[in-house]
C-alpha cells in the first residue's frame, strides 16, 4: 500500500490522465507473473488487478506477460481499454504500486525492426561527416524515408548496461583493420512506433491507416559504435556498429494520448509520389521535445517536429512493396536532430565527428515530453542506459 | 498407407538415410496439426508419431508445430535423435506418407534474419555493374564477411507464390522517380543456416562453435526488385527491394548430414584477424552444388565451395560485438556465384545487368546436393516459387 495516496498528483505532473503510457512490470512478492501496468504520476497502475476487480472484459489482454495481446487487439480495443483506465484511477489504492517499488520490463515482443533516417539535419550532418566532399543528402533522400532492418533479439528495456562492443576499425591511414573495444562509441536519440495491429501480405498501409495499425510510441537510444560502422557499412549498411543493443523506454504511450501534439511537419521541397504524399492528409509530425542528458547534464534538446519524415510516411513506405506487418514490428525515427547546435541527437554531430564519444561508466538518459490537451504534458517516460567496459578481450573466448 | 513401401528407395536417390531432413507437414485428414517429419526418399517419416510409438524420451519435441523446440534441444539432442531416426526407418508403413499427399510448412520460426554477401565473383560482378568505374569490391570486402539484416517477417516457405514487389525506381536520366511494378524483378541462389543453441549476449562464437549452435541447412531464394533495390540502398543498404518476400526450402537439413562434403574454403588473400583466421580450424566450406532452373531449364549451377567466406566465419562475426543469438536466428549466405559463366547465381549477373528479368508465370526452382558418406548423395530438397502478377496499382488501397 503506497504511503502516499495516487490521487495527489502533482500539479503539472507529465504522468496524469492525459498520458496513461502502458508497461510491464513485476513486485517483489509475485516476480514471476510480469502483467500489464499503467504508469500514474510516481505510481504504476497494476491494470490487470483492476481490469479483474471492475469484471472488464478485457481483463485477460492486461494478465499477459507481453503488451502484444492488448496491442493485436486493434484500435477500438485500445481506445475502449484506455477509458476503462480512467475509470480505475479514482478506485482502490492497493492497484497501485510506487514506481520505485517494481521492476520494469521490455514491454513488448519484437517481430521486425527497422531504423528511419528522417531528420534532414542528421542526414546532412553525418553526410558531410562521412563521405567529405560529396553532397551531404543522397539523391533519394528527399523522395523517400530511407530505412534498414535492424537486430531486434538485442533490443533492450531502459535500465539496462551497455557493454562496449568490440570490433573491427580502420582509419583511412591504418593499412589493415585492427581488432577491440569500440573507442567512437555514440548515442542516437530516437522515436520509436510500435506496430499492433497487422496487416497480410500485399495491403499497403497508407498515411491514414497509421492510426489504426500503430499501437504507441516510446523513446530510444540506437547505441552506434561509429569506428566499427564507418569501416563496415559500404556498401549493404550498418550491421555489427548497431546490432550489440538498442535500448528502448519501459513505457508505451498510445498514440490517442499524442492527439494534442499532431504538428505539420516540414514543408516538403520535392513532389512527392501519390503513397508519400501528405499535403492533405491530417498533420503527420508529432510535437515531442526531447532531452538528452549524459551522467545528469544536458547536451541535447531535439525536436521531433522537425523531422522530415513522418512515422506515417514510414510505415506507409514500409509495406507499399507488399511487406506484411506483424505485431510487435517496431520501427524507430532515425536520429533526431534540430536544426541548432544544441538539438544535435548524437554526439557525431555535437562534436562535429571529432569526440570524445562515451567513456564506460557514462550514463545516457533521453526523455521527451508531449504538448496534451488543455495545457497540460503528456510524459514518454525516459530511456537511460550505463556503459560498462567490454568483454575480456579478443572475441575468440568459448562459446 | 503408402502403395510402395518406403523401404523401396531407388537406389542413388539423394534422400536416404544419409539426408533425413526435417520439416513440417500436417496430412490432410489433421490439417490444424503441424509435426515434425523428416523426408525419406518420396515419403515423409512422421516422426512424432513414430517417436510416440518407440517410446521415445524425445517425443515431445517432435510433437511441434514448428523445429524450433527441437532446434533450441541442443547439439547432443540433435545426434541423439537423428541416431533415434535411423532406426525407426524400417518401422511401421503408418508413419510414412507420400510426399505428395502432405503439406509442407514453414519449419521454423524465424527470429533474426541477416543476409550475407560472401561471393566473391557475385560481388566483384555486381560491384562493377550497380558502381561501374569504381573498385568492383569495397576495401573492406577481404576483411570481414558483409552482411546486414533482412526482414524476417516476410520469410515464406518455398512452393508460395511471389507477387511482384511495387516501389519506387529511378533510371540516371529520368528526373523523378515514378512509381510502379518492379519492372527488374531478380532471383538470388543462396544457402541458409538456421541457428538452434542460443548464445547470451557478450559471448562471441567461435569458428569451433559452428557446429554447436547451427541446426541446419536451407535452400534460399532472396527475391530481389534490382530497380528497387539501387534508388533505395545508398547509404543505409538494401531495405525494400528485398523484403516483400524470401523463399526457403521445406526441408532443413542437419549439419551433420553435410560433414563428408566439408572442403577447405578458397585460398585467403589477405590475412584475417584472429576471430575470423579459418587457416587451422576444420575444413570451412561445404561442397554443396546448386542448380536454378526458370520453368524448367536449367540456367545456372553455382558451386557452394567457392564461397570465399564460410558460415563459422558469419556466424563468428555477427556475434563478435556482443550480439546475442536466438533459436531461429537465421541467416543466409549471400547469392552463389562461381567463376564461370554458367555458375552464376542471378539474373542480374547472367545477363550482365541487361536483363531480361522475371516474367509474371516465371517459376524459379533452386535445388542442390551434397557429396555424402560412401558415394552417396544428400539432397538439400528445394526452394520454388512462382511469380505472380502485382496487386492493382498505386499502392494507395484502404489498408
Amino acid at each position: 500500500m503506497p504511503q502516499h495516496s495516487p490521487r495527489d498528483l502533482p500539479e503539472g505532473d507529465p504522468f496524469g490522465a492525459a498520458a496513461l503510457p502502458y508497461g510491464i512490470f513485476t513486485t517483489p512478492d509475485a516476480p514471476d507473473r510480469p502483467r500489464v501496468g499503467v504508469r500514474y504520476g510516481a505510481y504504476v497502475l497494476d491494470a490487470a488487478a483492476a481490469a479483474a476487480a471492475h469484471g472488464s472484459p478485457h481483463a485477460p489482454l492486461l494478465a499477459r506477460p507481453t503488451l502484444n495481446a492488448l496491442m493485436a487487439a486493434g484500435r477500438p480495443t485500445w481506445q475502449a481499454v484506455r477509458a476503462e483506465i480512467r475509470t480505475w484511477l479514482d478506485g482502490s489504492e492497493d492497484h497501485f504500486h510506487p514506481l520505485d517499488e517494481v521492476t520494469l520490463h521490455l514491454p513488448f515482443e519484437v517481430a521486425d525492426y527497422v531504423d528511419f533516417y528522417a531528420s534532414e539535419h542528421h542526414a546532412s550532418n553525418v553526410g558531410r561527416i562521412f563521405r567529405p566532399g560529396a553532397e551531404p543528402l543522397t539523391p533519394n533522400w528527399k523522395h523517400l524515408p530511407i530505412g534498414y532492418h535492424g537486430r531486434a533479439g538485442t533490443i533492450v528495456v531502459s535500465g539496462t548496461d551497455v557493454v562496449r562492443p568490440q570490433g573491427q576499425r580502420k582509419a583511412p591511414a591504418d593499412e589493415a583493420p585492427t581488432f577491440g573495444p569500440s573507442l567512437r562509441l555514440d548515442i542516437e536519440a530516437e522515436v520509436g512506433f510500435v506496430v499492433g495491429t497487422p496487416a497480410p501480405e500485399n495491403t499497403p498501409v497508407t498515411l491514414d491507416g497509421f492510426r489504426d495499425h500503430v499501437f504507441g510510441v516510446c523513446l530510444v537510444n540506437d547505441w552506434s559504435a561509429r569506428d566499427i560502422q564507418a569501416w563496415e557499412y559500404v556498401p549493404l549498411g550498418p550491421f555489427l556498429g548497431k546490432s550489440f543493443a538498442t535500448s528502448v523506454s519501459a513505457w508505451i504511450t498510445p498514440l490517442e494520448a499524442l492527439d494534442a501534439a499532431r504538428t505539420a511537419p516540414p514543408e516538403r521541397t520535392h513532389a512527392l509520389l501519390p503513397y508519400l504524399d501528405d499535403s492533405t492528409a491530417e498533420p503527420g509530425g508529432i510535437d515531442l521535445r526531447l532531452e538528452v542528458t549524459i551522467n545528469g547534464e544536458v547536451v541535447s534538446r531535439p525536436p521531433f517536429s522537425a523531422m522530415y519524415w513522418t512515422a506515417a510516411q514510414q510505415l506507409a513506405h514500409m509495406t507499399v512493396n507488399g511487406a506484411s506487418l506483424r505485431t510487435g514490428d517496431f520501427y524507430a525515427s532515425g536520429t533526431v536532430s534540430g536544426p541548432e547546435p544544441d538539438q544535435l541527437g548524437c554526439l557525431l554531430e555535437l562534436t562535429a565527428g571529432k569526440g570524445p564519444y562515451l567513456a564506460d561508466g557514462d550514463v545516457v538518459t533521453i526523455t521527451a515530453w508531449a504538448p496534451g490537451p488543455d495545457g497540460t504534458r503528456v510524459g514518454l517516460g525516459e530511456v537511460t542506459g550505463r556503459i560498462v567496459p567490454a568483454r575480456d578481450g579478443s572475441g575468440t573466448e568459448r562459446c
